[in-house]
């Protein structure tokens, strides 16, 4: 770990310390990407099975491409109880908390005779994109599919890569039934973000697509999401993070075991613990060093533990500028009276206080989202939540008498504006002589 | 305008008609503007000085790039008070409808001893773009500043470019001065984006930035979305549309004038006319004609005509499908019980009911936001809400008991995930044997 002493720190290495590692797009990503989702929209579900058989080794008959009904009454089988009652368990938690964000209708009239109101629809087509890898990432179907299911999304797709042996990992597939997602494919990386945005024979385009995935997953996303024949995303994603700050009462056995828990996503995890006492975050480090020792992946945590900093703050109010000025997707606030301190928090996507509310309990099974900005994001992008799943409608009704109040004001702005027809839209239902 | 049967015409047909003209961003443009995103990065405030005499003719001395004490003062002297009159009228009713927007705070315990809970915070920094051109547009000035005055964002920067002569118009200058927008920079185009999101010398890197600008404004804005190191924007942008529902009650000559005054906006536009009945639709295209003749901006308007169409519908349901097909910006709905039909549109940025509610009413002063989700983006995006200037942070708080209720499930989906260092973060509270 890094260590630095915040107060005795110049601006530029305040700075710097805080600055997350940028790995440009290069153009040679940009333009692979960019070919794929060429291929896609040429060639359609042909493009998707050359790309499955280079990109996961394996060849897909087309009619293998969506999951089958035999295929999900298999999975049932396969995933033990104890799973189940897990998912299930995590499932009403994420339903509780999501269910407080339905929005609800507004109406005012903000003249005599001018009614304005707005009202929430769902998106009618979404997709999740679930990323493959070593271990199947099902939390990941539940955080999606549980608040679409209560938005009321009418059409959703679940793209995903087959396993080696061309299957779709069972709890994937029991996650994805426990939130009624029927269609699902087994397409990964960029092509699969292809297929969602553009639709083929077999896969049907959507309006919105949300999840994660690595850097070729992301930047098609981006790409896809600034075309306008494309598909809206959720939100930019990047390594995951967490700001620990800890104060001179928290068990640093604990605190470890959560900067480790960051630190075992991925080698370019971010790790940043923040505390006003050196003695703690020495006893943090050492715990940090005997704990990493038996954990299956070490390696990525120490690689990520290399790149990850100490910082002493002089006091909690300047290590919460410190959090602040990051930006964190997860903030954990190990320290007495966390209540407090969270109330001032500014820029972070969630939130965990106190010593007995880990990491993983959001990640897992506590019911906020655990899809949450990154690399800074958090100062201007919310985690998921119900109402990524919808958009609104504004509408108004005026009466005669209404346009007739508001009129002169109107037709005073787009004189302003040199938008004539815009005045005359309203002079000629309040003078028709001036029809012409 | 182009006319059509819907029920006429083949699915195909149907599909063409709806389809927008994409305007492929070109790699020229793709490229034109990441030359001066990286040129306004590597060279601050004289690469935005050499743009604005390139692009706008204008030669700024370095303190004249920031909008004075003294030309604020001088401005409130050139804006009539008729004008003053209209901009509070339009600003009052902003306000009203979007403080109805204002979040309330989620609380509850997911499970007992699980608290889990919401907040909303303003976002701290953010940009306003408002383009330049032949007029001013002080409306969206307000459409900006005054939801962004309600969320209470801490800092706010307006760019804008500056006329021939070098100063800003009086009107943007008392708009500006209306919703409490402090700092005001005579910079345009690509290169007021890049300084919004990269920051310069002397104007400050913001959060988010919002508003309407041209190809390169909008290929800009995407690029600077798409780093990691830029801002987020508040939506993409294609040209304005409008879609109008009309029966056969309808009065042609203000269904004509409510489809002129979206046709003068460029010739771009798109002006969609869809009709339950031919007689309607032939006055409605005699009535465009006439009044056509006498705008001042008839030849934009005349351009945007030729690429309008005319549908006839069965019956107001299959109307209202086609509208949610195509997704327009605006819907005007000018038939009998409008309240109706405005309760099954599904995809819309803003609905206007009736023949009193002209589009420009929205587009001025009735209380609803003006920066609307276009080219089928309604879709998947909303328009602009107090929402856009504010972001959520999710906050966790379990005590002994609530994790140790949670624990089971999070141990057995890190378990499945391959996450150990997850699971032991929760083994570590619960049972400190497990230490190591």
């Amino acid at each position: 770990m890094q260590w630095m002493v915040w107060e005795e720190s110049s601006p530029e290495e305040q700075k710097a310390i805080l600055d997350r590692p940028v790995s440009d797009t290069s153009a040679q990503l940009r333009e692979g990407v960019r070919a794929i989702l060429g291929a896609v929209q040429s060639e359609g579900d042909a493009a998707l099975r050359a790309f499955t058989q280079r990109f996961d080794g394996v060849v897909l008959a087309p009619e293998a491409m969506e999951v089958s009904p035999a295929e999900k009454l298999a999975a049932r089988e396969k995933v033990s109880p104890a799973t189940i009652a897990a998912l299930n368990l995590a499932k009403e938690n994420i339903e509780r908390f999501h269910r407080q964000q339905i929005t609800k209708r507004i109406e005012l009239p903000t003249m005599p005779g001018v009614r304005c109101y707005r009202e929430t629809r769902a998106i009618e087509k979404v997709g999740f994109y679930i990323p493959g890898g070593s271990a199947p990432l099902p939390s990941t179907v539940l955080m999606l599919g549980v608040p679409s299911s209560i938005a009321g999304n009418a059409q959703r797709i679940l793209c995903s890569p087959p396993q080696k042996d061309g299957s779709m990992h069972p709890v994937i597939l029991m996650a994805a039934e426990l939130c009624g997602i029927e269609r699902i494919f087994k397409v990964g990386g960029a092509q699969a973000i292809a297929a969602l945005a553009y639709g083929t024979e077999t896969i049907p385009k959507v309006d919105k697509i949300f999840g994660p995935g690595n850097s070729w997953v992301t930047e098609a996303k981006l790409q896809v999401a600034g075309d306008a024949r494309g598909a809206a995303i959720d939100m930019p994603a990047g390594p995951s993070e967490v700001l620990v700050i800890a104060d001179d009462k928290a068990d640093p056995t604990w605190v470890a075991a959560d900067l480790l828990s960051q630190a075992e996503h991925g080698s370019d995890s971010q790790v940043i613990l923040v505390s006003t006492s050196r003695k703690m975050a020495t006893a943090v480090q050492a715990a940090v060093e005997e704990q990493v020792k038996s954990l299956p992946r070490q390696e990525l945590a120490r690689e990520a533990l290399k790149q990850s900093r100490c910082i002493i703050a002089a006091n909690l109010q300047e290590a919460l500028s410190i959090s602040d000025a990051y930006a964190p997707e997860h903030l954990i606030l190990q320290v007495e009276e966390p209540e407090v301190w969270a109330r001032k928090v500014q820029n972070a996507g969630s939130v965990f206080l106190g010593p007995w509310s880990p990491e993983s309990a959001g990640d897992y099974a506590s019911g906020t989202n655990h899809v949450l900005p990154t690399h800074g994001y958090a100062r201007s992008y919310s985690g998921l939540s119900l109402e990524s799943f919808t958009k609104h409608i504004t509408f108004q009704h005026l009466s005669r008498e209404g346009l007739a109040a508001l009129g002169p004001a109107i037709e005073e702005l787009a004189r302003l504006e040199g938008l004539e027809a815009h005045r005359r839209a309203v002079a000629i239902r309040l003078r028709p002589e001036e029809r012409l």
